[in-house]
């Protein structure tokens, strides 16, 4: 790479973007991060990975967070971002390791509303990958093995999770085609091919 | 083109949408249809062109098209689709005109919902192009030759219209990441390497 480029990939559940991510970073030899970002955040937090794990891409329950900041939870101390549920610090702290990692230099990031923490960011690239009905059930039952009974549904809620998250944080509605330079529907070419386009648009912007 | 190829393109106004899908069919070999569709149309039903001009892409007044057909407008005799609000009239004998063109062979055709009138064609290619707002008003003003004051609310009112007549005839919202193959912003690459890009798309389906 000649040119510092960050890749944000918004993603469906089971459209495969994680792998095309993966390959697109490969290819261009710069670090990927999907759920290594978990980990990196809990090493530059000092808290314990576990904590993060179940509170990525799930936006708080706002009730609590109004709580916490309202009605007096933190006595008479003056709030910091310990006091908040877990989930709103893990955005908070994954949004500051985030802008650290495009500060480092060149890389790809999947999902965690990366595109909108990044937005201002003068190289940025944002994907979106979504896929057929069929295809992506096919990879969430046959690829990450969830059970077929209650996939589609396990489907269905995940993308509902990762649409509320996005709501919650960046106040906008998530897969909105203008929030992308490119969209694409994995389906269409095959994940293979489209890595190769993603990796063509990203050639001829540092043409 | 070794097979058959129909490439239907939305487009938001301003975004060049019609000058990448000219280009892309001028370097496939294949017709383009846009405002050509009109003409076409107009000779094939026999009606003057001129009539259509001005319903092109707008819809219906549903409480005309309801009146039409519920209240006794046709007195005695079955209604037809010549009794039907002229911008109703349009889109049937459109959709007709359409699908004719399909079957003739590859193709680009912008705009006027076709890739719903098509989306059972086996070699359909579902385009969405956007762009930045300020590219997106530079070309109203500098290409299209709309007037500066205004430019932005006519852009608006524009896209707006499109978003209708999608809503109204397809019965889902415009502009949805889901029902297009591929989505891009013009702004990003430019015209020209969006068209390359695009060219890409195509050869690899046909690959």
């Amino acid at each position: 790479m000649d040119h510092k480029i960050i890749i944000t990939i918004a993603r469906e559940y089971g459209s495969g973007g994680r792998e095309i991510g993966k390959q697109l970073a490969e290819q261009l030899k710069i670090p990927f991060y999907d759920k290594e970002l978990i980990t990196r955040t809990a090493e530059e937090s000092g808290i314990d990975p576990d904590l993060f794990e179940n509170a990525d891409e799930k936006p708080s329950n706002p009730f609590w967070t109004s709580l916490a900041f309202n009605i007096g939870t933190f006595g008479s101390h003056i709030p910091t971002i310990n006091d908040l549920p877990m989930n709103d610090r893990l955005f908070l702290l994954q949004s500051k390791t985030i802008r650290k990692i495009a500060e480092e230099g060149s890389c790809v990031i999947v999902g965690r509303c990366a595109d909108y923490i990044l937005e201002k960011e003068e190289n940025i690239i944002r994907f979106f990958i979504h896929a057929d009905r069929e295809d992506k059930l096919n990879r969430v039952i046959h690829s990450y093995g969830i059970p077929e009974e209650g996939a589609q549904e396990f489907m269905k809620k995940t993308d509902r999770r990762r649409a509320t998250y996005y709501d919650y944080y960046v106040g906008e509605k998530w897969g909105q085609i203008n929030r992308y330079d490119l969209s694409i529907n994995s389906s269409t070419l095959g994940i293979q091919s489209t890595v190769d386009l993603l990796l063509k648009f990203v050639k001829q912007i540092n043409a």
